[in-house]
């Protein structure tokens, strides 16, 4: 990255070198198709099999219970599609929030073309979505509720748990599912801890390798498969295993979860996060977005004043410092973010960009980083 | 692989040492989000632009007509569901064979399921299917028309070209695809010459990484994704991606299949499989199963009299030899082959044993191998 500064790790992160190290030997010699019977063969399926244990052991569920999909688009694919095409209702109803990724949003919209019922919880101006707003909106026929624990452009983070109990306190048979992509790096993530039924989250949000996600299914949830051939994946995912990928998706995982990592990089990164947005809200034409409070401690969501996301990334580009606008997914055509349009701050969606630290952020990139926004900031004034 | 002799090239491929090294810098310093607008998304933009104008180019095609995908089994299903979820028919029609992959009879069933109608073509008893059968076929209904081009358990090469011309003569608007996994190394696969819509294949069959497969998908053809969210591979296949795998890809299909290195790989690799199967021959009781003459130069599949598949596979295995019993998808559980039962030799199916050659297989292999499976056969005589 030479002397650049990358604070884009909502994007994605860099691979860890402990992740690519235990990748190397599956790219290697242990190169068999983990279906094979003879010995190279059940290498990797033993790579596969302790990849998958690790997975089980920090999120204290069955290995049964993990499924290895192609990131976290699939598994968010795998959990709605899944849900709705195994459940008896003959007009399925899904409760889903405003907030959601486009994964979900595009996947729920692709639903309701099929003839699903989906109702869109509306946040508060602060990003938040109210337990009794998704209570007030099940109905009968409602088979999920679909929440993702922290917002990928304002890094919110929403009570999760309240919410799955609160649901399951109405009817014990909806599904609570939740997108936990963003936050793997910075929280609890065990499903017993969130009080759901489905978690769905991707390798490299979390220093993992690219193209490897993850979907938490309890047991007793019933899905149907997005993907049919072989039995791979207890049957609910064909397809020979990225076994490399796997392998180091699982160590990536351990290296965010185990012995409550996610707790002192939390600190940690919140630490630079909060010097960098102090210096930031200095100048008087930048406003944050978002819950300051219920927030991901890597994320800074502003909008800059009269100054379009199109002139300050490329700016800040330019000077070496490496933002987003809206969410990576779609931020190639710098549209207008709808997350911001969907908190009230519709005059806002052009102007806004998102500052996301990771594990390799230090003091002096903040430093430089304050100063080279600052300077933006005052291009206007 | 020290002294052990791999002859499972059919079930998966060492990753080639080109795209290994293609690989490492997107697993290292170039870890940008394609989708990001900075400097280190471009980067991996463009490393994602060159592979996909490198495959378009080997497959003399438009590259908006490539589709990367997590792999083979993802991309028959994106056309499978993707054509028949596009279609105007009420109750689509989809004509396939009996010797397809579990992906696409797996897929077909499930679409049966959800209404579609399906014919299965039976081959001959030497694994060809006759182009006259697939004709007679089609309804008035039918949308698609599915065949492989090479078997992967007896290698039998169907006469796609024929196939095609055939369908598009009785009803233009016919999608034609076929499932060309296991031909890539050993055939012309430019969509031209095969006369054909739709190429689903995989990465990990050519000496490229597991987790990467490809769609080639003619313009004119509809289909709906599978998956949604970002607008990633022109919008019919969301999701972060997998960036080293898809460059790797790209270079082992370069390996493969530019200056007509398949026609090499081809020549070379028959001489091989020529002299073991010779050998292999002179046993009284083992018998070739499917076509000779119409079979890729790599592949032998052999009933052995009297012997399981469950003993010979272990015996092999501890004597160093890899092979295969079933396709490695489904031969975890060492089932009898249905395609085996497909060409009416039921009573053969689970005494079949599939051996499969590959670029790195040498004289000596063979020589020891035909000692080796000689000795296994005498066990019984």
């Amino acid at each position: 990255m030479n002397n650049n500064i990358y604070l884009d790790y909502a994007s994605t992160t860099p691979l860890s070198k402990q992740a690519f190290d235990a990748m190397l030997p599956y790219l290697q010699n242990n190169f068999g198709n983990p279906s094979s019977v003879h010995k190279l063969g059940q290498v990797a399926q033993a790579g596969l099999d302790n990849a998958r244990a690790s997975v089980a052991r920090i999120l204290e569920c069955d290995h049964r219970e993990i499924i290895f999909t192609s990131g976290a688009t699939e598994s968010l694919a795998l959990a709605l599609f899944g849900v709705v095409g195994s459940s008896k209702q003959k007009t399925p109803h899904i409760v889903t929030t405003a907030l959601e990724h486009s994964a979900v949003l595009n996947s729920v919209r692709q639903l309701q073309r099929q003839g699903a019922e989906v109702s869109f919880v509306s946040p508060t101006q602060d990003g938040l979505i109210r337990v009794q707003d998704v209570v007030n909106a099940i109905q009968t026929n409602t088979v999920l509720v679909c929440v993702m624990l922290a917002n990928n452009e304002i890094g919110t983070l929403q009570p999760i748990n309240e919410i799955a109990t609160a649901v399951k306190n109405k009817n014990k048979d909806i599904v609570v599912h939740s997108d936990i992509t963003q936050a793997v790096n910075y929280v609890d993530i065990r499903p017993q801890t969130l009080g759901v039924d489905m978690l769905s989250f991707s390798s490299h949000k979390i220093y993992g390798p690219k193209g490897v996600g993850c979907l938490y299914k309890k047991q007793s949830v019933k899905i149907t498969p997005l993907l049919f051939g072989g039995e791979q994946e207890h049957t609910l995912r064909a397809g020979t295993e990225n076994i490399a990928g796997v392998v180091g998706f699982a160590v990536a995982l351990e290296q965010a979860q185990k012995d409550k990592q996610w707790y002192n990089e939390s600190n940690k990164v919140k630490t630079l996060r909060d010097a960098l947005l102090n210096e930031l809200l200095k100048e008087p034409n930048i406003t944050l977005n978002g819950s300051l409070e219920h927030r991901l401690p890597n994320n800074i969501n502003i909008t800059l004043q009269n100054i379009p996301a199109q002139t300050a990334i490329p700016y800040l580009d330019s000077r070496g410092v490496y933002v987003s606008s809206a969410s990576a997914c779609t931020s190639h055509t710098l549209k207008p973010s709808y997350i911001i349009e969907a908190i009230g701050k519709k005059q806002h969606a052009s102007n806004t960009i998102r500052i996301s630290l990771g594990r390799h952020t230090t003091k002096q990139d903040i430093q430089t980083a304050s100063r080279i926004i600052r300077a933006l900031a005052q291009t206007v004034t």
